[in-house]
């Protein structure tokens, strides 16, 4: 029996190549799920770690598109795929967005996890690769893009949010300690169903 | 299209019973995940909140028994089992644990939300009845109850564990605030795989 | 014996006046202190919380001068600062920042607890009104509100920054829960000593 | 112009002894004020972080013990408060507690930072010391402490608790991101005043 989550020590890491932590990975797995059999994109996969939990989440029949332009954050994501066992499973894509999208087919579900400038038109071409009734999340550690994110949403549909603070459990001695994490934004919305779906 | 996580406020609710927020739900779903067809014990489901959100993310081929012993808490799951059109995919039990665990199958996970004075019989009951290399997650809001769990779980194996600080994105006029809901505790437990499937 | 710190329960409060939580007040107050004796500006007192809280640390010689310009907020201020004795401490002023700050004298700090439209004439106003070595302090619950005080004080000066969120200790049954409160930005600049008290 | 608050950069570390961060920092001062003049006891400096916060807002005035046994972290609280300097304005006791506390004189307040094997004792021995009206302050990171001192707390005085989850703003190329620290609990109690202070 296999989790998707992932404990964070197993994964490969670099200093200056971003790192979603467990609590994040599951938060974002939960806002998506059910996942299996789905189809997803990722921009910015960064280490891999959101990468290698969505593809193990979305099991054989699933299928995910991750892009990521910077050489070293791209070979890092092959090599916690790999690590993993499930290098197989992800189409990697050493492409920025929203440039790197263009040829992806329509989607379930999309997830930004880096972009740079563009996120405004990285944003507008999600959306249209989004299916009628999918999820677009993104996840922030910098104000400036919690707040960009939650204008671009809400322009679209109706927006959620969370700010969340995890800290993670640590035997001292004999008794238990939180050690704090960064606290994270993720920012989401849904696409209107069709009219034969809705409620 | 239909995501595990329905708004909160889709929910009925009543002051009495306890309700688990969406972003506490979705960490479960993250931990559990991928949850399509398997099997899971949920003690003490409260207002229902995450056997909604476990049902639907189990799907069709998925299995839930359900224990509350609360006849309000009891009639408040099923009806917001049945407002999401869920009534059929859960078993629910009406009794307390350990008791009521007696007669249930073999599983893949299991979920405690609340317990009452008999947490450690009810983590030994559910320990046998998870399946090798199944996982055994409980949430806290007390912090008895967490400190109680971490000895208990860490006498059967590897123990992890988060302290969760979620806040909910709230329109305040054209800005957005973040409004602070109830850190909990989430500790768990992975029952050792079999032979064969150590990697 | 005296803490300037009173509990939360005891202000008189109204549903659509802010109120600032004990643990936000006690991080004002530690952020200023030491306080006893010293002259401070308040913009925005909301329901008084943080006036009586500061009005009790700066001691009989101190001085505050607090604005609030909707009637409703600066009735629940007087309400409150007559309620813990200290309606003789504090010069309130009836009057909108950046307008109502002119007469005011030099101080050595100022905390904008609110402040409508005018966030950067306030910020330049009382960053005049500062005396060498002072402090100014600002609190944001929303999103914009501590983006845009951390671009405007740091054009001013070295500035510093903390997202916290509180949880309250409840006792429920023979047990202790944490009850969130709302995560809040508190940030912070020091305007440049004179020469002769640069260590 | 001072403030007690000094950035966590400027205090000299050890990897081995604790150091109490800013945000926790100026939570016990907002606790323990108006602290001009006041006389207060530290048991387990650590580091120094709160003893030359303390050192600072009680002013010339003011008197502290600090306790600290282990010779290296005493020999840190020691430099600390020369670097600031504040050498001259605190009794350091090599001592562990509560044999060290029993020829200190009584205090206005009390903080405990670390405690070692005997918090009981050191509880009942500080709540001795206390003056009427006085308060006994306690920072922990460890659940079993936090879960103790409640129990020990609440039998001796109506008794107050937090959880706060800080975070310190970062400059990130043109925006800021939060990075977490550990979440701390702090919990207190105030010793009955006198029959005439009552109100």
């Amino acid at each position: 029996m296999t989790f998707a989550l992932r404990e964070d020590r197993l994964f490969r890491r670099l200093d200056a190549v971003p790192f979603t932590k467990g609590p994040i990975r599951a938060l974002i797995v939960g806002l998506l799920a059910p996942l299996e059999g789905r189809r997803l994109i990722e921009v910015g996969s960064g280490s891999g770690g959101v990468t290698v939990t969505l593809a193990e989440a979305l099991g054989p029949r699933g299928e995910l598109w991750a892009l990521e332009p910077s050489p070293e954050a791209f070979g890092l994501t092959k090599e916690n795929l790999r690590r993993f066992g499930l290098a197989d499973r992800v189409h990697l894509v050493a492409e920025a967005a929203p440039s790197g999208l263009t040829s992806l087919p329509a989607v379930d579900g999309a997830f930004i996890g880096g972009h740079g400038p563009h996120l405004e038109s990285i944003v507008e071409t999600l959306w249209e690769k989004l299916l009628p009734g999918g999820r677009l999340v993104l996840s922030a550690l910098l104000l400036d893009t919690a707040l960009a994110a939650l204008k671009l949403f809400e322009e679209r549909g109706p927006t959620e949010a969370w700010n969340v603070f995890p800290a993670r459990g640590r035997k001292l001695g004999p008794s238990w300690a939180f050690l704090g994490e960064n606290p994270i934004c993720l920012v989401w919305c849904d696409k209107k169903p069709q009219k034969e779906e809705q409620p």
